[in-house]
């Protein structure tokens, strides 16, 4: 019988026990740790996310800041916001609230965010710090991937692991993750959807790691009896039966692939939850580390 | 029967290319690209890497210039130069040769240096531009390892590529092109010497990369008939019959892999002279991105 790994209930453990941490700071004096987002314009999904953060900052008792622009905001502006806020002794740290207008750059953006504020783990210097094993925010997706990999005791070390994907928000971080040795310490195998070799790989794989954004892609046929399969897709698929007229599907065939498994992270409320509670772990971070 | 990949013969080919590039900016009015390297103290190995640096720049028509300080230098004076480098017009590129001496923090360096004149491609912000697909220097020796894949027409989208090591100059790097789809399209797998699955996966491997400096790791019963065979070992054996007493050995028992290979690189004469000609490739880069 395989065992459903949790995400929900990790992030709240996880939120807790940083609620915790905070309430001992400010206990001992210091002042709360500090996330701002940078919300520009009305995207239906961008507020919900934002929303979704700033309830989860209450829960970690952050302070949480929310800055509003309209989508006629200039580059320049928000260059200059971004500025402010690498200097602001009060903010830990920020986020840009992603996508942005199309008349705004969003690379120059995000490589005018100071990494050491850079929660979000996306400008080059977190990455390439990240790669070279040095301190550095990780990216909350393969970040919570690790943190469930640790939290339900998956042995990775010396263990294959393959990623499939080669997106630069999950599976090259990712792989950066898993081959190091202070974290996965595994052999890494990076597949992407057209891999000649895809099945063979994933079949000796002790652990997959699925996000390639096609629903349903990993078939029992393709997983080894007692691997791990660790499911990052959520694609948008029509559904009558929803009130909302879609759910959620990952990109593993959960009914015939769970069955064979270890372990395996249900679609929705598996990795899911576990990306903002990271966004937190990083603003305790940048706060722990940095605070003047 | 195995064809041998030219190492020295590439990288003549290539300063030959370079220095035709560099007369013909010449000849319409533009400068010579300048590569500045500082070399602090006299480590034997430095000097004579040193010297073939300024003897690429020559042959290639570069300008070259080296600026030297005794072993007691500050860290403060080499950031000061650091400074000061990143903010010379004239200046295409530069290179801090380590090792450096034991009171300076060479990751400290590392960071202080623009990345837009980082041809080393060892500033994390290089590291993290090259994993992120975005224009950056990548580093010599595994920019010199896809430039001979390239050059010798070895085909790699779709093919199993498996590096053995995951060093910050070599390993990683190299994963990240060979993953990534505008350079090897690969199915990359990223093994370590400890890796149970080691055997298995380097025998089904299209393209072995190994760079983990054990000599002779790599045995015939280790690789699939007709697959490309890349060795960066470069380990001092003590050699009674050499003049200076030892030899260079690859990571590759070469005598009983190469007769399976369908490609594969001498140790000397084939990763090894590709280094130095790639920091020529990147200050021509560098110029010609950059330059005003």
């Amino acid at each position: 019988m395989y065992s459903l790994i949790d995400g929900k209930a990790t992030a709240a453990t996880i939120k807790a026990e940083i609620a915790e941490r905070v309430e001992e700071i400010v206990k001992n004096g210091g002042r709360r740790p500090h996330l701002v987002a940078i919300l520009v314009g009305h995207d239906g999904g961008s507020e919900t996310y934002v929303k979704n953060k700033v309830l989860a900052c209450e829960a970690c008792g952050f302070k949480s800041t929310l800055i509003r622009y309209e989508d006629d905001i200039t580059e320049e502006e928000l260059l200059k916001k971004v500025d402010e806020l690498n200097h602001d002794d009060s903010v830990d740290g920020f986020i840009v609230q992603l996508p942005l207008p199309k008349h705004i750059d969003e690379q120059r953006i995000n490589e005018a965010i100071d990494w050491k504020k850079d929660v979000d783990g996306f400008t080059p210097v977190n990455v390439g710090r990240m790669s070279l094993g040095l301190p550095s925010f990780v990216s909350a997706t393969p970040k919570g991937i690790l943190e469930l990999l640790l939290r339900y005791n998956i042995p990775t070390s010396g263990k294959k692991c393959v990623i499939l994907g080669r997106s630069n928000i999950v599976g090259k971080p990712m792989a950066q993750l898993m081959m190091q040795k202070q974290w996965g310490d595994s052999t890494v195998v990076v597949c992407h959807s057209h891999s000649p070799q895809l099945k063979e790989e994933t079949r000796s794989a002790d652990i997959i790691i699925a996000a390639i954004g096609r629903p349903d892609f990993v078939t029992a046929d393709m997983v080894k009896p007692g691997a791990t399969v660790i499911d990052v897709g959520t694609t948008r698929v029509p559904d009558a039966s929803r009130k909302n007229g879609f759910r959620l599907n990952g990109d593993v065939k959960f009914d015939e692939v769970a069955p064979l498994c270890g372990f395996i992270t249900p679609v929705p409320g598996g990795v899911g939850p576990m990306t903002i509670c990271m966004l937190m772990t990083n603003t305790l971070q940048a706060y722990e580390q940095f605070a003047k």
